[in-house]
C-alpha cells in the first residue's frame, strides 16, 4: 500500500534557470530535488532510464514562438525519454513495463500514463526507442520519404550524416535504391559512413572544402538534400541541386548557438533556377503514420539493413548540461543518450 | 516577288556588348544595324511591334548557368515580343497576322514561324499578350494556383504588388476568394492596389517599416507569400507565415543588381517551425496548361475582373537600355513595354 503515501523516493531534476545566449553554460541550469508525490487513482510512477539528447533542445530553451512552447524558466528541461514503470494504480500499466515519452531531464515522473507509447524491450534494447525505433529513425523516415519524396535512383545528400538522424537517412536511401553522400566532420566519421553504413561517398568538412567535395561526389547533381546543419553547408549544397530537387530542412545545428544573426542561404534563388522546393517538417506531424513506419524500421533493423550507433553517457541527471554541449561541438558520434542509474 | 531578294529593310538590334556589374550601363550594349535577309522557302518575316521589359532579363545577362542559357556576348538581347507578319512564304501565316514570341530587342526577325503563338488582336490589344494574356497573367496564374495552391479564404501576401505580375496575383487571389495584401513602393502605387485592383490592404515599403506593416495587415498570418522582391521583404514575410504556408519564389528584383553577395533569408527556419514550403517556379514549365489558363484569363478580363495597367515607352529599340533600368529603380508603374514605330 506504499503507493498511497508520500514516497521516500527523491526526484532529481535539471531545470532551466536562465535563457542562454549562445552555447548554454552551467549558470543556465539549476538542479532541484523534491520528494516524489504519492500516486492518485489511475496514476503511475515511472523511473526515467534513458534521456535523449537532441539538437532541437537548444531551440526549446529560447523564449521565441516555435512549433512547441518554450521551456518555462524554472521548469524541468523537456526531453524524450524511455522509462520503466515502478508503481502503478492504472490497469493499463504493470510494474516493469517500459514506455517512451517526454518525461524530461529528471529521475521520476508521475502521470496518468496517457502520453506514453509502450515499448517492447524483447524486440530491441530500450534505448533503441530513442534511436532507430524512435526520434532518429522516424525523423529520417518522414523527412526522406514523406517530405523529400525520395525515388529509386535519386542522389541524396545529407549533412550531419554521422549524427543519429543523418546516419538513418543514408541507410534508408540505400534501402530505397538511391545513391547517398554524407557530409560529416572528421576522418573517423567519414570512414564510418562508408565502411559501416554503406554511404556511397563522404565529404569531411573539417578537411575538405565543401563546395569542392560536392563537385567531387555529386557530378550529376543532388535530387534530395536532407539538411541538419544549415549555414555554409546548406548554401553550398543549393548550388548543386537538380531540376525538381527537394531540400528538406530538418535542422540547422551550425546556427543554434549563434549570438549574431542566423546565416540565410544566399543561393536560395537556385530554387527558382532549378524549380525546386525547400520544405521544413517535424516528425511529430506524421504520428498517425508512425505505426506503419515503425513496422518498416523494425523489419529493416532485424534484417541488419539499418543500425544506429549509440553514444551513451552514463550518469545522474547532473551530466545533462555538459552532455548537451557536446552536440554543438561535434563531439558526439552517433545518437547521444544519457543512461541514468537505476 | 520582292521577298526573294535582299530586302531593303534595315534591322536595328540591341546587342549585349559586356556582362554588366550591378545596374547595366550604356557601355554594356551595342546598337547594330544589318539589312534584313531575303526569305527562304517556308520562312516568314515579322516586324517587332511590342517588346516586353522584364526583371528576369537581368539574370539572362549574367554568365552563370540558369534556367535558360545566358545571352551570348554580341548577340541580340533576348526579349518577349508581339510582332506582325510583314512577309510570308509559309502557308500557316498571312501578312497581317500577329504573333507572340521571343524575337528579342530588334526590329525584324526571319524564321520558319514554328516558335510563335498566334494572337487575336480582335479579342485584346496586341500588348495585352505581354500582360494579362501573356507572361504577367500566366506567371501569376501558375505561381498562385499551381505552385502556391491558393485555397478559398487564404491570406495571400504579394511583394512587387504594383508590378505586372504582382497586380495580377492580387486580382486572381480575389477571384479565388482570398484576402490579398500587397507590398509596393509609394502612396500612389498603394492607392492603386486598393482602389483600382481591390487589394484588401497595402504596405508602402517607402513609408512604413515592412515588419510593422505585416503586423498591421496580417494579424492572422500569411498562407501564401508570392515573392517578386527578395531581400528584407522576403525575410520579414517569413516571420508571418502560417503552418503549412507556401512561399512562392517568382523573383528577387531587390537582389539582381547587387555587386555584393545576395541576401539569403535568415528567417528560413520558419519553414521548419511552420512546416512550410518555399518553391521556385518558371511559368514556361506549365506551357501544356497555358491554353486552359489563357481561356480563364481572357474570360476574367472580359468580365472586368482583371485589368493590367501598362507602362508603355514609345521609341526605337535604342531606348531599351534606359527603359530596362527603370524596372530596378522602381520607376515603372504597371507592365513595362516598349512600343516600336511601324
Amino acid at each position: 500500500m506504499g503507493h498511497k503515501f508520500m514516497s521516500d523516493r527523491i526526484n532529481r531534476q535539471v531545470c532551466l534557470a536562465a535563457r542562454p545566449e549562445g552555447l548554454p553554460k552551467s549558470a543556465d541550469w539549476s538542479i532541484v530535488e523534491e520528494p516524489v508525490v504519492a500516486l492518485g487513482p489511475g496514476e503511475i510512477l515511472v523511473k526515467v532510464r534513458y534521456i535523449s539528447v537532441d539538437p532541437a533542445m537548444r531551440g526549446w530553451m529560447n523564449d521565441r514562438p516555435s512549433y512547441v512552447p518554450p521551456v518555462r524558466l524554472g521548469a524541468v528541461m523537456r526531453a524524450l525519454t524511455v522509462s520503466e514503470v515502478v508503481e502503478s494504480n492504472n490497469a493499463s500499466y504493470q510494474v516493469g513495463d517500459w514506455v517512451a515519452g517526454l518525461d524530461g531531464v529528471q529521475d521520476y515522473m508521475v502521470s496518468d500514463g496517457a502520453q506514453y507509447m509502450k515499448v517492447d524491450i524483447a524486440l530491441a534494447p530500450p534505448q533503441t526507442y530513442l534511436g532507430t525505433l524512435g526520434i532518429a529513425g522516424l525523423t529520417a523516415y518522414c523527412g526522406l520519404f514523406e517530405v523529400g519524396e525520395q525515388k529509386t535512383g535519386d542522389t541524396v545528400l545529407v549533412s550531419g550524416a554521422a549524427g543519429s538522424v543523418g546516419a538513418h537517412v543514408g541507410q534508408l536511401t540505400k534501402i530505397k535504391g538511391g545513391r547517398t553522400i554524407g557530409v560529416a566532420g572528421g576522418v573517423e566519421k567519414c570512414a564510418y559512413l562508408i565502411d559501416e553504413l554503406g554511404f556511397d561517398a563522404a565529404i569531411d568538412y573539417k578537411n575538405e572544402n565543401v563546395y569542392s567535395g560536392l563537385k567531387r561526389t555529386c557530378p550529376d547533381g543532388v535530387d534530395v538534400f536532407f539538411d541538419n546543419v544549415g549555414g555554409d553547408v546548406l548554401n553550398n549544397s543549393l548550388a548543386f541541386i537538380n531540376v525538381g530537387a527537394r531540400v528538406v530542412i530538418c535542422g540547422a545545428i551550425s546556427q543554434y548557438n549563434k549570438t549574431t544573426s542566423i546565416q540565410g542561404p544566399s543561393n536560395y534563388m537556385m530554387l527558382l533556377i532549378r524549380r525546386a522546393s525547400m520544405k521544413g517538417f517535424i516528425y511529430f506531424d506524421y504520428r498517425h503514420k508512425w505505426p506503419a513506419m515503425l513496422e518498416d524500421l523494425a523489419m529493416w533493423r532485424s534484417e541488419g539493413k539499418i543500425t544506429g550507433r549509440e553514444d551513451i553517457a552514463e550518469g545522474p541527471v547532473d551530466i545533462f548540461p555538459d552532455t548537451l554541449c557536446r552536440l554543438f561541438q561535434g563531439d558526439n558520434f552517433g545518437k547521444l543518450i544519457i543512461r541514468l542509474p537505476m
